[in-house]
């Protein structure tokens, strides 16, 4: 596997940042993973303007190189991966040791990428099963802390709730992911995926006001659900809400849309709402990267 | 320069970490910083121990190595260094990539340092004047959502309170450290460093039941004022009741004790205290260091 690391295709293993890079000292970086189609990433623009998003909220608002888009190009290229999962970073690179952020940055960009199968109408899920979801203890950082809407190499937040699965598991095999509350107790996202419930009255998804990440899957999903005219109810929900749902699933960029299994071991289950939006994503995917 | 990579000393420019280590991808990592006086770490155990709380609250307990004040040693060893500052970093390495982390860890374990000049009584201050502190909007993460009390990898939070500091100045010169509050509105601490203030009854700190950093300096300073019989107390202050105070400073382990010259442009100052316990801290370097 080859990796761009700085505008240079090299060897997976040598692949390397300074020990000094903030991205290493302080995950002061902003990153983006991408679904890759048929060579193709899946919703560029949206990905590259919420990677730009992030680097202006971190005051490196012209780090991002212009040709970021032929760096994944190229790296797919050398690998020959049509079908894969790419991460892109930015970080703000090496500076004087100070933690105040110097106005010069000479960023790292790093593009890495690993082999998926095929996506759209005939292809294969990256996952086995439908998501057993958890509820933990660990609540999502507020965005008066650190803005929620950006996408860093600041994931310990995740990780904690991630290990927190693992940690009531046992010797049982661990859920596949956490759901996180925001302070207030509002149920807002998993460690690495949005929330979609189905209940008689229609699709519901916790707002954009909460301290969540707007992701990019969760946004062609509403669309195709709107293009549809079904009922669409943005909101404030509690955990209640969701255990008592009709149907329940999660979206990113590799899941694509994962249907949930059951929550804090309540039955939830997926159903003809899931169903029928798997089926238009595929589809949607299918007529565009195929 | 050179610096300790997993445990060979290697120069400064070929220092570096996999793309792929957690430690870029996530800051998923542990560090300390250590002040360096006549070649010995101060503080070093409570360092440690504190290292060791960071790795077990990220659920890496083990990875923290025994031989880690030996790498330290030879690290200043090989630079000829006496005076510096050292960080120590210990990060959850290389893992097959997903966010949750595996069982099997094989650390990556980094030491750097700097040089610094003398400390103790014939010493010379890091910082050039008192500090000028500014509030920020930035909040501290609360210990929900990430514990306080241990020192990683994710640092943006500072940064972004350190952000704001260049925001608001301008072309004047910025304030060198932000002051922050917790989601009560609580005055915690800064984004590098511990504040002290000081009223006709006394010093006052904030309490570590408050979303904060511990800091070892911090300790060290309530020891030589508990040991002099100086009241002290420990609480939740507001904002007023620091701009209000007859002396203020903040402590960590590169400026030690530094007075606070103002709090949001209100004059705040140095004193009696604020010297006398400067005096008592750089004769305790002394006579335990030269």
């Amino acid at each position: 596997m080859y990796y761009h690391v700085n505008g240079e295709l090299v060897p997976a293993d040598e692949a390397t940042v300074s020990v000094r890079d903030r991205g290493f000292m302080y995950g002061d970086a902003a990153f983006e993973t991408l679904r890759v189609y048929g060579g193709t990433p899946f919703e560029w623009d949206a990905h590259r303007e919420r990677l730009q998003r992030t680097a202006e909220t971190l005051g490196f608002a012209d780090a991002v190189p212009d040709d970021l888009r032929d760096r994944v190009d190229e790296t797919l290229a050398e690998n020959g991966l049509d079908e894969a999962s790419a991460k892109v970073s930015v970080s703000r690179g090496v500076q004087p040791g100070k933690l105040t952020p110097g106005a010069d940055v000479d960023p790292t960009v790093v593009v890495t990428c690993t082999p998926l199968p095929r996506g759209g109408r005939d292809g294969q899920r990256v996952w086995d099963d439908p998501a057993a979801v958890q509820t933990v203890r660990t609540r999502r950082i507020p965005s008066e802390a650190v803005p929620a809407d950006v996408k860093t190499h600041n994931y310990l937040n995740g990780i904690l709730g991630r290990l927190e699965l693992r940690r009531a598991a046992g010797n049982r095999e661990a859920a596949d992911e956490c759901l996180m509350r925001d302070m207030d107790g509002n149920v807002v996202e998993g460690a690495t995926s949005n929330l979609f419930f189905v209940t008689e009255n229609g699709l519901r998804i916790p707002s954009d006001d909460l301290d969540l990440l707007p992701g990019v899957t969760r946004s062609v999903v509403l669309d195709l659900a709107r293009e549809e005219s079904f009922p669409v109810e943005t909101g404030h929900y509690s955990l209640d809400a969701v255990r008592d749902a009709d149907e329940a699933f999660l979206t990113n960029s590799t899941w694509e849309l994962r249907p949930i299994a059951s929550v804090d071991g309540i039955e939830v289950g997926t159903g003809p709402m899931t169903t029928l939006l798997q089926r238009l994503f595929d589809e949607r995917v299918e007529a565009e990267y195929y």
